[in-house]
């Protein structure tokens, strides 16, 4: 089944999330407006602003109200994308050029702060003085998060709950978040809300996981920018911290180094693809995934449930 | 008379308002924390919480309250700073090195969204979705703003308008904003609301003219930066603008390009400097000085309007 089969009943109103997205982006500066269209065009799987109107079902769903939470999810999701491709010299985006590549680090950057205040900005609509809290400070550990990832750089000796710490404020928590604020924007119970941001969290783990999985494991053509391209940044996600445990390949990964050309790094991505660490690396995935599928047992039965265990299902077996 | 005596009454206020400062860029990750840190020791004249306090005492004075706004509004503008300091490429601000010099461009972005974030954290203190949408608006504006800076470089053909819509958006409208949010955070009533910010983008306006004048007069050590930087970068501020009207300096102000030199730029910045324009560009700031006076008049006599009115003139005359 495709994504977006599973949450149909929806097409309505994410229809009209991405009218109300296009029109935050094209309101201002012919320069903000141009790459801001074209990070719309660059498409992506809207997962949050999904997240956030399935999130909202569970209370009184209006989809008036909402919208500004899930385009503002949105936003904020989109502008962390455009700054990490400055961190990570990133030239390839889902197929296209990147901001930072178009134009230059420069532009990037206020593209970023213009989209992340203007997703603030949107979140004033909802006069909920906790929903602001939420999403700002969702945004400080967001910062965190990638300032971490700086950091953590080619350093081959971080633990497990280093990665897990990163991944949860480089992704989950902005899923989780997404689940919440759903929740709140739609008055729904804060048992209901503290469940919701759970599911988030645990399936944005599980999400995050896949995607440094994909990363050896994709085509360039599946990823829309090479393979291996985490490990040639330094960036030491599961299958490598994995990978790391096994003497042979340690040696290989350790001599990694900022001047260590794609050819150096290309035999490393294979071993590390042909050993254990891959499917080790599934299953903490699927550890997270069915923490995701409990904690929905606790949710009221209806077909929005469904969707959301239909999509967590999805993220945990997607190929790309 | 030094700009802090006209404010002595604040003084226990502004000594708390530090120590929160201090405290906001301390709770969190080492790197940010060193960072802040250094940011706050650089100093600055710490004119936006000052601002606030003032416009405060025009309603019900609450420090433990208006404190928040006064953080807040400090730390956007360290924030605009850390950024500016990126598209600027500067090295030394206030004498000392930038973060982007001290470390990288990719952790002053970082550096920047953080302490944006923690800004917009803070204003949550403050349960009034007016001050948010206030806040996260004019973040909106000082983002365009930002990229119109770069976009109007080495543009030697842009008119008054732009000149002045830019420095509105890059530094009257904080100013402005300080001002109301000041008020709106004791609860002054919506006419006083508006004439305080007036009152700030009068003053702010005059404040940026005054500081692109001192560009060319100040002296490096004054400045805490080589003179003539903004010229050096492509910057047009008003004594430039002014002096394109003679078409003698209009040639050489015209040859300058990305490619110019600081022995390039030396003799066109003496040519400004002893140009009438240096005079004209005073005489714009004192008709924005005296805008402020005038909207200080319908303001109800107290020793606040009396330090109003001190720092705006101060501001007027500063030598650096």
């Amino acid at each position: 089944m495709k994504l977006k089969m599973m949450y149909s009943f929806l097409n309505a109103d994410i229809g009209l999330i991405e009218k109300e997205l296009e029109a935050t982006v094209q309101a201002e500066h012919p320069l903000l407006r141009q790459a801001g269209v074209e990070l719309l065009q660059a498409g992506g799987k809207r997962l949050r602003p999904v997240f956030v109107l399935l999130a909202g079902k569970f209370g009184e769903y209006d989809i008036n109200r909402i919208k500004h939470v899930a385009v503002a999810l949105e936003l904020i999701h989109m502008a962390s994308l455009v700054h990490d491709d400055v961190i990570d010299n990133a030239e390839l985006r889902r197929g296209r050029q990147t901001i930072k590549a178009k134009y230059d680090n420069k532009i990037a950057m206020y593209t970023g702060d213009f989209l992340f205040a203007r997703a603030l900005a949107l979140m004033t609509k909802l006069e909920n003085p906790v929903a602001h809290k939420i999403l700002s400070h969702t945004m400080v550990e967001l910062c965190i998060g990638e300032i971490e990832q700086i950091k953590d750089k080619y350093n081959f000796n971080q633990d497990l709950r280093t990665y897990l710490r990163r991944i949860k404020r480089k992704t989950a928590l902005l899923i989780a978040v997404s689940c919440q604020l759903g929740a709140i924007g739609a008055n729904a119970s804060e048992d209901i809300q503290k469940k919701l941001y759970l599911f988030g969290y645990y399936v944005g783990m599980s999400f995050q996981i896949t995607d440094d999985i994909l990363d050896f494991t994709a085509t360039e053509e599946q990823l829309g920018k090479p393979a291996g391209s985490d490990l040639l940044q330094g960036n030491i996600t599961l299958p490598v911290l994995l990978a790391l445990k096994n003497l042979e390949i340690r040696e290989s990964i350790s001599a990694i180094t900022k001047d260590s050309t794609e050819s150096d790094i290309r035999p490393i991505i294979d071993m590390i693809k042909t050993s254990s660490s891959i499917e080790k690396s599934f299953e903490l995935s699927n550890l997270y995934l069915n923490k995701a599928f409990k904690i929905l047992e606790e949710l009221p039965n209806n077909k929005t449930k469904t969707a959301l265990n239909n999509i967590a299902k999805f993220i945990g077996k997607r190929k790309f």
